[in-house]
């Protein structure tokens, strides 16, 4: 059993809007230093695979098909054993 | 300047409807050996900080204080150098 991480968030090229409202805000509780904040999502999955390999590539697959919409999207993901 | 990533779930008592919907989505595309989606948010940000403790102490604050709802959401983080 493995268990994968999946972020996913706007490709830098896409103006985060909700990052933009997120920066303004922690700027007017004061935390002035805070720069470039980008929203994204999430996934934690648990998967069965033969090896890690087989799990990278059924992650991968997963983001190409459903979970990640490549045209303003990049994705990063992280397979551990659980 | 650090660079802070931040990782927002649903708490495990909190029933996660859209990781359902994700995970039978997944099995419709025939990825059978899915289980136990959560769906959740994902924030990059950079920020100034005198050193790395301070940096972390920012962060938590910042999700205290406003990124997360510590009624039914936990949260993780990771502080790196930028």
């Amino acid at each position: 059993m493995y268990r994968a991480r999946i972020f996913i968030t706007l490709k830098k090229s896409v103006f985060d809007t909700q990052g933009q409202v997120v920066r303004k805000s922690l700027q007017a509780l004061n935390f002035d230093d805070v720069e470039d904040v980008r929203m994204g999502k999430y996934i934690e999955l648990q998967l069965e695979a033969a090896d890690k390999a087989a799990a990278e590539a059924a992650v991968r697959d997963m983001c190409e098909r459903l979970l990640v919409n490549t045209v303003i999207e990049q994705y990063g993901y992280e397979v551990s054993e659980a």
